[in-house]
């Protein structure tokens, strides 16, 4: 997708640790503009699956679901980080390691809005080591869901998670891979 | 809002501890086209004055935000609970106490996402004791913005969040005011 990596290029910062912060139109100021595109274009790539969810993790992914789903006219589930208070007992749970963050946390999700009739597709803004997907995967495994593919709006390809994902067969669409990133020859693309 | 009262009452659950539970359409599972039409409310309610942002807080405001950005056609920022490892050290900050999960944590905003030139809209799902939409305030007033207004799409209106944020002479505008809501009686609107 070209002006989203026109948009990168321009504006992504490179940071120690191979991070890449693109935080000023993605993912903590929303160019919503971008978001629209960003949503059109998921809705193109995954118009020949069916799709009855889509399933998010929090929180940067929640705005791009959500606009992704206005295409699609479906419901947006998110997955929760932590066990929130005003939540039942009734959930599916799983454990992903942040790399940004570099710690373990449990993801869930409520029984009720994950059902094995579903055809779920992923949605996130970022994936590197895959982590937060492979997450996300297993609450619709566990969920007797049909998964109907993974959309990432930024795909780190010098990291494992995209290759791991293709491995089991999961139908991944990324709308940039970045093949290297580095201060002096900035970010290259595949 | 009559649509998100009819949805309140049909699908909110009572929980311990003055907890409504809308997590069904509003903050864990989201009816896409119900945000829409909160988006164009919010959209029609301050369409008299200037917005050059909405700035909204981690992780269930941002949905919301997002689709009514798209009817402002402005940006989104969410501020952040904690501060992330992929984030420049220049940002505003300002302390929460959380009332779902009885925490305090900090919030943050990178300062070059908001400008002393802004306009802002706060965007949140709910207004029950009011710490975060202060805290929002807190950071629009720190960056030197004018405060265009608050929109909350549940309020609490037998809560002090509301009454403490009209006090200050901030335009408030929720989309469904609720006046007190027990097992027996049910959910009843201001």
């Amino acid at each position: 997708m070209q002006i989203l990596k026109d948009r990168i290029v321009s504006e992504g910062k490179i940071m120690p640790g191979n991070i890449l912060n693109v935080s000023s139109f993605l993912n903590q100021q929303v160019d919503i503009e971008l978001y629209n595109e960003i949503g059109k274009e998921f809705y193109r790539l995954f118009s020949d699956t069916p799709v009855t969810r889509i399933l998010t993790i929090e929180a940067s992914g929640i705005g791009i679901a959500c606009i992704t789903a206005q295409f699609f006219k479906v419901p947006v589930v998110f997955a929760r980080k932590f066990r929130a208070k005003n939540l039942d007992d009734n959930l599916y749970v799983t454990s992903v390691t942040s790399y940004t963050h570099g710690i373990d946390y449990t993801i869930t999700v409520p029984k009720t809005y994950l059902k094995n009739t579903d055809s779920v597709l992923l949605i996130d803004d970022f994936l590197a080591n895959g982590c937060a997907l492979e997450g996300l995967v297993q609450l619709v495994e566990i969920a007797g869901a049909h998964l109907a593919g993974a959309g990432a709006v930024i795909e780190k390809g010098f990291q494992s998670g995209g290759k791991r994902l293709r491995e089991k067969n999961i139908r991944l669409e990324s709308l940039a891979v970045i093949e290297s990133m580095d201060p002096e020859n900035g970010i290259i693309f595949k």
